[in-house]
């Protein structure tokens, strides 16, 4: 449609020749885009998202709403503009979640671990940083704390992804326009070594503080934002949207992103910004299938409310993909997905209720109250026996619980199964929409989504070629 | 440039305003189309394959060769063409290689194990029939049985897979120019039921026979190719290379499909065929890495023969896909990867090396000699364990070896995991070049791609628009 549009103009255009002619000019091999700068960058990151968790994830909304993800909607609508990008680091085949956002962030590639130093010592200066300076509003949204790397690796220089409590101090002072997510333990005084009150010296340095929904709500963008919802990551959404509390605390991914996107596009010059779905990296370490497809629909939603406002505003560039894939998870039997559709728990929150003295049967009935799973007497007794240990004395923490365990046993019930716990080497999906899109190749390596970014927003890039 | 090119075209046409209209109509976000007829087309499958095998084997060629695959080197060459395709099949979101296949063969989606039978008994012709009929030669090259289902998709319609004597008999009446690959039991009295001597039938219908490398070789084009050059499913290509005589009496997939579109395009109103990398299923299946990476460097190898023709031709639409996911393999550590640079030999042939009674020294040597692996001695001896089973008779057949255990032993030596043992329901990649390639949407249902092919060559199609 805009491109039949697009040449409607063009042939109106046409009587006077030379006008056309400088509208050929700039003519690319996209339906979608006007040729024109990017004013604002929205940036989209399913962070650990394996082709089968982007499979799924649409399977599920298919068969359980009749209606597709947006993600593959938009693909469905049109010619869209996709490509394969690879995700290694400096230093490995196989990318964290730092160094992968590094590269997009600094424009180079850094060794795992690392935000924006590169294997040299390299301190490339982040992304957002050199929009703030173009004089754009700028921000990041996320569902795990927001000092956790994919965030970071858009605002700061740091040496490790693990000084958290140092990236706080640094947002501080960069006085990002928004920034929301989890993580609020990193600026409570309580948690913090240093004992130092972050969140008194941000509400000192005049930004406005949100502690859960409402709150968020509210917020008119007089003035920088922090919005912390939770002390660490945020919760997992299938768990959050079956819990009426929860859900009116707590925002979700894409009201984040809404309101966010509301404080940024009031600056005249444009905005850039971050999105990320941080949980589904988590969900896919844990082998946690119920929170893995349910947090990657919870980030389908935001990539809605981004292509939304693009398609209204005409001057977005919205930026789709992930980081690296995750434990390649796949649906291998058609017929036992449907316990999927009716889930209402994550694992993590199934194993949160068990304590060390839970028999088999209790265990059982929790997994189908909430999960619809009917497990056999040996697959909950396995699961009681793992969760007391080898040494039957209970005192695992909340990390050391079953859950892949749990996944094992779950695999043969819904039909999902994993190929491991951890980050793969994958070349993954990557979409765009409007202006700059027209400049992506079919295949790309991530760093160059640095230049990609500055060059259709016209902002001074590095020196190479993308 | 070409868009640059057409651009200019309308521009001069833009002075009788009607001709510049009816041009737009056809305009099409392609930059390597001539937007012509496609002559020729050769629809490349390798079956079976994920993301992750697409992605791994392209790593193994970087690191091994300093080369990147023939697949991605396209993409990384130019503004390439690509679609994400869904796989399912009439009756499940996860389909068979005969749905898969007849979903393109056909134009509709079958029941999982039909060939181009519908769920209502529907009988559409398959493609190559079609192709036949407009005049062109057509054929398939395939790494199995050439009676399987993948190849068989293609050609006739038949309510059960399984039935491959049948389909070998059909092959007898259609009278195809090129069929080559394995299956020579499936001819041959000695195996067949029905005792029928199909290789002298083939013979006395005027086709020329192949049975080794040379004798394919010698091939001319001068009366329709039977080539048969295994009893069952050819060798893995690593276990081929890596044996001197082997090597020698059995053609590559590239090989073949050389010497099968040098006798196909002799014929002056063009060709139709497909090639299958069908052993990649198998070693996915069996989660044999080095048979599944070795196989698909093998196919990729045929995508360089199909893109070099294509490219020299210009004529000719080549489609590169695969039929559905695979055990969903990645590599989740990079140092350990390099062990797949030196391996000389299949899970596979490794196993076939073992009797009852090895000791478990005896097959760790065996792996270290063939794959580097160094397995500990337990991992050894669960091997043994498992390879004589439970009853310890060590009467297991080939198909019942303990190829899985085996791979979850390689996982910790070589860093690749699984998800599972068969089919999985992803979304695949799929790649077009050249005339029709402009037709390619972002998403495309598997059995759109029917008449696609049809329409890129103007030959009648299905009543249904794509």
């Amino acid at each position: 449609m805009k491109r039949r549009e697009f040449f409607n103009k063009g042939l109106l255009a046409s009587m006077g020749l030379g006008a056309m002619g400088t509208q050929l000019g700039y003519a690319k091999p996209s339906v979608h885009s006007k040729a024109k700068t990017a004013k604002n960058i929205i940036f989209l990151v399913s962070d650990g998202m394996s082709t089968g968790t982007l499979n799924m994830a649409d399977l599920l909304l298919r068969q359980k709403e009749g209606k597709r993800s947006r993600w593959m909607g938009y693909y469905q609508s049109s010619f869209a503009k996709r490509g394969l990008m690879d995700t290694a680091s400096s230093n490995s085949m196989v990318t964290d979640s730092a160094a992968a956002g590094s590269s997009w962030g600094g424009g180079m590639r850094v060794p795992n671990g690392s935000l924006n130093v590169g294997p040299n010592g390299e301190l490339p200066v982040p992304i957002l940083q050199k929009f703030k300076s173009a004089g754009k509003s700028v921000g990041c949204v996320t569902s795990v704390p927001i000092t956790h790397a994919t965030p970071a690796s858009f605002c700061v220089n740091e040496k490790s992804r693990s000084a958290m409590p140092e990236i706080a101090v640094k947002y501080l002072d960069l006085e990002f326009d928004v920034m929301m997510g989890g993580g609020k333990a990193l600026f409570d005084s309580e948690y913090r070594e240093d004992k130092r009150d972050l969140l008194s010296d941000f509400r000192k340095a005049g930004f406005s503080l949100a502690q859960n929904r409402e709150e968020m709500r509210n917020l008119n963008g007089q003035s920088p934002v922090l919005g912390l919802f939770s002390e660490g990551g945020m919760p997992y959404a299938i768990d959050r949207e079956n819990d009426p509390e929860l859900k009116n605390s707590t925002p979700s991914l894409a009201e984040m992103s809404a309101k966010a996107i509301e404080l940024l596009s009031q600056n005249p010059n444009g905005f850039a910004m971050q999105i990320e779905g941080g949980k589904v990296d988590w969900a896919a370490h844990a082998n946690d299938a119920p929170a893995l497809l349910y947090d990657q629909l919870d980030f389908d939603a935001a990539v809605g409310i981004a292509l939304d406002f693009a398609s209204r505003d005409g001057e977005t560039l919205v930026i789709m993909t992930t980081d690296h894939g995750n434990a390649n998870p796949g649906l291998f039997s058609s017929n036992k997905f449907s316990k999927l559709y009716t889930a209402t728990r994550s694992n993590e929150w199934i194993l949160k209720q068990l304590s060390g003295d839970n028999t088999p049967a209790q265990v059982a009935d929790l997994i189908e109250a909430y999960q619809g799973l009917q497990l056999k007497t040996e697959e909950a007794e396995a699961i009681v026996k793992k969760y007391q240990g080898p040494d039957g004395d209970g005192m695992y923490g909340s990390g050391e619980v079953p859950n892949h365990l749990l996944a094992s046993i779950q695999a043969n019930h819904t039909g999902i199964g994993w190929s491991g716990t951890g980050h793969s080497s994958d070349y993954v999906e990557l979409a765009m929409y409007g202006p700059g899109s027209e400049n992506l190749p079919a295949f790309i390596e991530n760093y160059k989504l640095h230049n990609l970014m500055l060059e259709a927003a016209q902002v001074p890039s590095l020196a190479y070629a993308i």
